[in-house]
């Protein structure tokens, strides 16, 4: 075994990544510690980023990477300038694309319609300060969407991208691409992402959100954000910003994420009309759609499925309707008693995301807000519905997955993603959660990181995050990394039990760190090594076998597994072998000394 | 609804319990918060302590309590004087067990034995200044255990308390004791315990594990550890202390802990002989068994199942032996070349512990230290003479549980308690997690977190909790608290996904809270009210609704819970009313003004 890789694409193993010196790492200029590198693909343009973590025994793991060019010292990134568009010559090369002037930006796309802004009206042309440039979407109405290249049994360099990501053949994704198995949200008018790929099939991803408040943060906060999520391993980031400035909040994330971008443009409709539901119409959400389809958002919510019949099965519910999309459109239906406008404009809504390659994600309006409203009947009702919306999506060629719950005890988790997954035709299924308790405020993290891990064990495509200040408040930065990291560790524990290939050498290197006591391995390779190394040092004393009664595995002699290496090693692999030696195991035990090193825990 | 009462003992739903006011609310003073309380059972001094949390409806949940009498402000405790022998009457009572004069304590108990100790030989009939007691045992050799009695049809007072406890009849207590399907851990010499059970029929518990080491903490910080851990929620303490004065330490543990003390008696065993593994005897260790059971532990970890014949099975595993006592034994077995003596001795022990009424809890020395090696030959070769073992030991009256793993995948679990069940004839089980993923060091109390939900769901009695610092290093205060508070929400998850009867009454009072934004009543219902408020204050601005993007049901108001409540209010229960109502709903809700109040996120 020369080179340990989990999750290695075949180009690393051959030994031709193009590898990058890290400053990043405290090892920087030694021999160890972790990499920027990158696995070229078929064209000179396409390189995919990898993790390579080098060990001090000489071996490397490659990992999955979703930091960006943040990470690459070789790479200068400038905020203000926004990151290269490294898929520009791919969109335009199909030729199937054309810029057009676009809509014009208007103040209230900034949420300051009816208020005089501090400091006078902002130059709304010089939104973003970065390269200039113009919307770009299907030449006469075409699909130009990743499904629909599927379809035609295209492979795109998107496509190749992930399949070098994810350790599989191009085929394979395109295959689940057309199966409308697996989404690969990728607006034309973002081409600054890495594409990455949603569907059962392949990783189980994890969404971040983010989102501006008047109050607490400013647009760069917002940047600074989403670097730090994809610095931990988000997948996806969803931009929630309400309020203020959520255009040019939007522009600013967009043009400087490496990851696909998700948002919910109902909330951006509703400030357009002051937050009065029953003023929203198709046209100011169809605008609204439109002007961030051409910002380049990947995917959007679309809460669709919460049809005015709908609204009487929440009556009885213990905590009602808790989405915020949800109770907007229930709130419309029941203002004018009338069917909602997003699911009555459909097919409409289908030919414009196709226009721009944007994912729906059919957001799931009435998902259980308490373990007492889980799997009921408004809850099924509505997948139906969103089943019903999946087949109108796959006519129109637009990649389509859905949300899924909420507040779910365990016994009753499998049910969603079987129903999901037969209702809407095996469509990626996206859940938040869910939470497996409603008793532990403060800890929602960990509520809902145990039903993550068993919905994306049983299929569930993409976990969305939650933060301990779920529930609570605003999760400041220490809770984004919190929320982040609990969700890698319930989306790799699904990736593990699903069988994913290459998955469990992740576990099986850092493990093997542990029982050669390499230590600086172990933090490297861990999800979190700041934080392993800091515990480390703050409490392991210099001679830890005399200390650490609760640690199971540390220190620097730890008999039980010396004994099971020097058995291994003298008696070769077989039993047999290993049974005949054991007599003089015994005797050379004896002559060394009889001396027992602990191992630290029990 | 009068009196939502979580897990509430008939008693307490009849209006009897005997109330004290808490001066550990924050609220004391006022009509909300939470106070200790106690149900009166059959006899006068048969009182049950609960936590009643009186909300500002007016109702009051009644919840499940571990923290002894130092959160009852009319007792007074003092640490030097250990807390009151409850249970003493009710053990002399029974009239089949004698005070005796007992094992002499030596030096080499407290691991003084070749070492001067700093400032001169310690006291050692002053181990513990509380009130002068001798050992008890039982006469002439009888079983004096909980099993022995439910057997016989007898309901002891120590089943009707953790019937009271458990909210179900002593009958179905007793019957699960005789069966061996539950165990009530309660030796005859720590009277001071608040009996509980563990068994799957009942609600699941959690263990925290402390332990002193010489280099960084001292008796009272043990002592201070213990009742932190029960403070939060454990339900048992094991005392894995080494090296200095174990003797003392544990000493101080037992006759100040309101919960159940487990061991490892083979931790003691070989501090005796210099951690010389291969001059361990069957004397040493029945020496060492004897003197904790005198002193009052009531449930020892016996590694009797790690056989001569298995440590070659472990000889290609990734991770060898990762039990401290399985690999102690290996060990000892390989350098005799011979059978355990804890295998050979076990019928001989089982006397021992009957006499005292120690449980065993049967260890795991194989299990697995990795994802590569769970559920592996060697693992289950042990767990097939754990059952062997069960059967002795229900010979001979000894209450026993079987351990657990350890690292496992989610698909891996099952398998677990399914064939420890199986093979054990349902004994209770008890697991250290099961870890899901070894990738994530500083995370392992959510990694195992995942696991130990599951595992209980499916069966579990009690759950080993794991400290963020596993494998890192040793737990502090707030590790230990995060430990108990991971695990607890891991046990209540799985309590909710057996059904058991009133653990959903709990979250329902929370989502109510929530529901109707009584946010003091969130807090106090919570598992961990102090960082729940902590969190709340720290982020939530005096005005919510404008504010909070991350939160899900944060805010003042909450229009589409409001619509819920309203369509409920009015329209009463009946679907068909509802949907009756609808179109006055919408004039109504057009004639206030239509004004939408948002929920703070999606």
């Amino acid at each position: 075994m020369t080179n340990k890789d989990a999750r290695t694409p075949a180009s690393v193993q051959d030994g031709t990544p193009l590898e990058t010196a890290s400053a990043t790492s405290p090892e920087a200029g030694k021999s160890i510690g972790w990499h920027k590198a990158y696995v070229e693909g078929t064209r000179p343009d396409l390189r995919v980023p990898v993790r390579q973590v080098h060990l001090t025994n000489g071996q490397s793991v490659t990992l999955y990477d979703t930091s960006g060019p943040y990470t690459d010292p070789h790479v200068d990134t400038d905020v203000r300038r926004g990151l290269s568009p490294l898929r520009e010559n791919w969109i335009i090369s199909r030729g199937d694309t054309e810029e057009y002037a676009g809509r014009p930006v208007r103040p209230e796309d900034d949420g300051i319609k009816h208020t005089a802004p501090r400091g006078g009206l902002r130059n709304l042309d010089a939104v973003f300060p970065g390269r200039p440039r113009q919307p770009r979407r299907g030449r006469d109405g075409q699909a130009v969407t990743q499904l629909a290249y599927a379809r035609r049994g295209e492979i795109t360099p998107e496509m190749e991208f992930v399949a070098l990501r994810e350790n599989v053949s191009p085929e394979v994704v395109r295959e689940e691409i057309a199966a409308g198995r697996a989404v690969l949200p990728a607006n034309v008018n973002h081409p600054e992402i890495e594409p990455m790929i949603i569907g059962k099939r392949f990783l189980v991803k994890v969404n971040a959100n983010i989102g501006n408040s008047a109050v607490t943060s400013s647009i760069e906060e917002e940047v600074e954000k989403m670097t730090w999520a994809t610095r931990w391993g988000a997948d996806t980031v969803m931009d929630l910003s309400t309020g203020r400035n959520i255009h040019t909040t939007r522009e600013w994330v967009l043009r400087n994420s490496p990851v696909p971008i998700g948002t919910v443009p109902l909330y951006q409709a509703l400030e357009k009309v002051d937050g009065r539901a029953e003023e929203l119409t198709w046209e100011i959400y169809k605008d609204t759609v439109i002007e961030q389809a051409e910002q380049g958002v990947d995917y959007m919510t679309v809460h669709a499925g919460v049809r005015l019949a709908y609204v009487p099965l929440t009556a009885n519910r213990k905590t009602g309707i808790v989405s915020r999309g949800g109770s907007i459109m229930a709130a419309w239906c029941l203002a004018h008693h009338k069917e909602s406008f997003l699911y009555e404009h459909f097919e409409e809504l289908c030919e414009i995301l196709a226009a721009y390659d944007v994912t729906y994600s059919l957001g799931d309006g009435l998902r259980p807000g308490s373990i007492a409203d889980a799997n009921d009947e408004a809850q099924f009702a509505e997948l139906r519905t969103l089943g019903e919306l999946n087949r109108i999506a796959r006519r129109f060629d637009v990649q389509t997955m859905i949300e899924g719950p909420g507040h779910v005890p365990m016994h009753k988790i499998k049910e969603n993603i079987d129903l999901q997954q037969e209702i809407c035709d095996e469509a990626p299924f996206y859940t938040l959660g869910p939470l497996t308790t409603d008793v532990a405020p403060a800890y929602d993290h960990i509520t809902s990181g145990i039903g993550a891990a068993m919905i994306a064990w049983w299929g569930t495509a993409m976990l969305c995050y939650v933060t301990p200040k779920e529930h609570l408040g605003l999760p400041n930065r220490d809770d984004v990394k919190t929320g982040v990291i609990t969700y890698k560790i319930a989306a790799h524990a699904a990736d593990l039990a699903k069988g994913h290939p290459g998955a469990q050498e992740w576990d099986d290197a850092l493990s093997d760190a542990r029982f050669e006591f390499r230590w600086e391995d172990q933090f490297n390779l861990a999800l979190d090594p700041d934080t392993a190394r800091e515990f480390h040092d703050e409490t392991l004393p210099a001679e830890p076998a005399k200390t650490a009664h609760f640690c199971s595995m540390c220190g620097p002699k730890f008999c039980s597994m010396k004994i099971s290496q020097d058995i291994r090693r003298e008696h070769g692999g077989s039993r047999t072998e290993i049974e005949e030696g054991m007599a003089q195991k015994s005797k050379e035990f004896a002559a060394a000394g009889n001396r027992v090193y602990l191992p630290l825990a029990d």
